[in-house]
């Protein structure tokens, strides 16, 4: 509940001082207190990025993101700014300027990121809710990471104005919650109504379950999913058995990393080149194989995007929902060598990217543990389901509560 | 007068959040405002270091540097914590990770370093004074560098309580303000009266011209000081040659370095081993050769010290007082490359290292400019001297103007 690193033991906040924001004295979500990855400006308040040339550059801002006011308005009470993985460039939840925020079910292994500070707060109970944002998981992996909901919303759902870019067509503003039900309580006043609201009933939604992405998933994984996999079917009736790669899974991961790479060096090289800032281990060889991306592969890789869109729509029609594995696996240990990340990250992609590309909505939910770690089930949705994905969520945890 | 960095537009200050400090109503500072340099603990706000991993884990602090708090208690309003070069082992005023403040008087030079933002903070009129820390020159530097007022004051008379060391046999707490009068305001609060009071007539002190410095100015910067050695020499007398030199040049800048090395890997090298930090250009450099300086090199250095100690006190008896060049010439452009910056860095320790050796007081007087940039001459006296010294150029500041 603190900016004050001196209570923060979860190293989840950036160490900033505390100035009031001011919140609405009532309102759907007064009594709840949030916390925001440090991407989001927020006025009176620093932005750094996770990078600190960055927040050197930016200083204090005046302007308050929008999607943190609309928070604000509701009568949530800001907690603090949160740690996030270097430019938003890693899905390690390890910042070699700013430190590694703890994962507070697991702490041995990583929250994941780039959404790091977020899962961290939330997890370790310091505030109810944590915005953070997806691009290729950031939001998706730290909370299958850590035993939270997490949701990547619709591309362009959920602004993200006055917030710091990764890769703009990719980017997206999700949160966590530890509850379906808190959960739920942010999506209505974030969302609104859905465009494409699914049946709640049993059998208004066609359950679907994609044997491609399960394949990435480890045995291990796939077995401990198991007994969530049957307690979502309970609800939302048997799923079907479904494909959805479109030529190759190496392929589709190819084209996700040239998109985002295109992306990510056109928002930051003029910075990197201009400043040379030290970027930490990972980060550094991203941004210089971003660098490489050629205008062809960047071309090559949105015409495939619109063909998985126009693909993934007819798959999923009006009330398809897949049933996937959020992560591979559980978290790794906070000890696994930057290779051994690199490689889980890679593996991850080729899982993560399929709502990344399509624009869909992901929801993850906590429903399942390996080795004593959480490990998150994942519903995806059609363009504008994302509340109805919530509410599905709430009626699977209160199925499981009675 | 802002921590606010959309206000700040010398990039002097650490873009923190402004957290209010308070401080005395009334009081013999009252009316001034100044800025601390980001190694002195100040409640409510982090210490960086200028290290933004140190940052992290330091996080925000309780307690405030006493030396800050008798300025406080003095009426003095806090105006900012000031960047400094990355764990203060640097004169070059470039951090890579917070930026590089300017230099108020000729922003394409830079400011000098370690206490860059103070001397940014001053010199752009954004405060009155600024604290900073003088190891191997970083607030003597700076003060030359940017046409400042600036002392390092004997070893230990102001306290660096709660304040981020460097190497602590030679760390000392400097200021720097615009004129004599604001410096010596300053003085009456931190120093209080002088265990050795030189006499402020002509012929109480006895001035003395160490031709053996002299030699590592530039001639064209000991041209350029001639008018202001002149200047110093009318109000207090002709001085006469002397040398201070003992074995050699080269021997008294190997025995400082390793006394400052061996003493800056006793501070940080745990830090820097264990969480491996980025470290800018140079600076790491630095510390990884500062990790090499054997115990026997630094258990020689530090008898060579004492030997120099006993010489200088014999020398400088109980009124003399060197007249010297503060920096080799005036600052290096902004453009200068690392190298460059380094060849002036080792030639200037060959000068500064004097006082730093011996833990006499030396200040720094903004009388001289070469092609338009400020250029310091100095006064240095024996040990417990300071508030003399500064009573001195208050003298000569006077002096001038009549």
């Amino acid at each position: 509940m603190h900016t004050n690193a001196l209570h923060d033991p979860a190293h989840a906040f950036m160490p900033y001082p505390a100035v009031p924001v001011p919140h609405a004295p009532t309102g759907p979500l007064a009594g709840l207190s949030f916390a925001a990855k440090d991407l989001f400006h927020i006025a009176g308040y620093p932005t750094s990025g996770g990078q600190p040339l960055l927040l050197a550059l930016l200083g204090v801002q005046s302007r308050t993101a929008p999607t943190v006011q609309r928070l604000l308005d509701a009568g949530a009470r800001f907690a603090g700014k949160t740690i996030t993985d270097e430019l938003a460039f890693s899905m390690n939840g390890q910042n070699a300027h700013f430190g590694s925020p703890i994962n507070g079910a697991v702490p041995e292994r990583i929250t994941g990121g780039s959404s790091s500070g977020s899962a961290s707060a939330v997890s370790n109970q310091l505030c109810d809710f944590a915005l953070g944002t997806d691009t290729g998981g950031s939001v998706r992996a730290p909370a299958s990471h850590c035993g939270l909901y997490g949701l990547r919303p619709t591309h362009g759902r959920v602004s993200l104005h006055d917030t710091l870019d990764l890769a703009p067509s990719l980017d997206t503003c999700g949160w966590f919650a530890r509850d379906a039900a808190t959960f739920a309580r942010v999506a209505d006043v974030l969302l609104g109504p859905d465009t494409t609201p699914l049946g709640t009933e049993a059998g208004g939604v066609r359950l679907l379950l994609p044997t491609d992405l399960w394949e990435l998933a480890t045995p291990a994984a796939r077995k401990a999913l198991a007994p969530a996999r049957a307690q979502v079917e309970q609800v939302l009736g048997k799923a079907r058995n479904t494909r959805v790669v479109l030529d190759g899974l190496d392929d589709m991961y190819w084209h996700f990393r040239h998109i985002q790479g295109a992306e990510a060096w056109q928002v930051d090289g003029g910075f990197i080149q201009r400043f040379a800032p030290p970027l930490g281990p990972g980060v550094s060889q991203r941004f210089a194989w971003s660098a490489q991306v050629s205008d062809a592969q960047a071309a090559s890789a949105r015409a495939f995007r619109d063909r998985f869109r126009a693909h993934m729509a007819q798959l999923l029609g009006s009330n398809g929902v897949l049933l996937l594995p959020t992560m591979p696996d559980v978290a790794p240990l906070v000890s696994e060598p930057e290779a051994g990340l690199e490689d889980y990250r890679n593996r991850s992609i080729r899982l993560l990217c399929a709502a990344g590309l399509a624009g869909l909505p992901q929801l993850s939910l906590p429903l399942a543990q390996r080795a004593g770690a959480p490990l998150g089930i994942s519903l995806l949705g059609p363009a504008g389901s994302d509340r109805s994905l919530i509410a599905l969520a709430e009626q699977i945890a209160q199925h499981t509560a009675a």
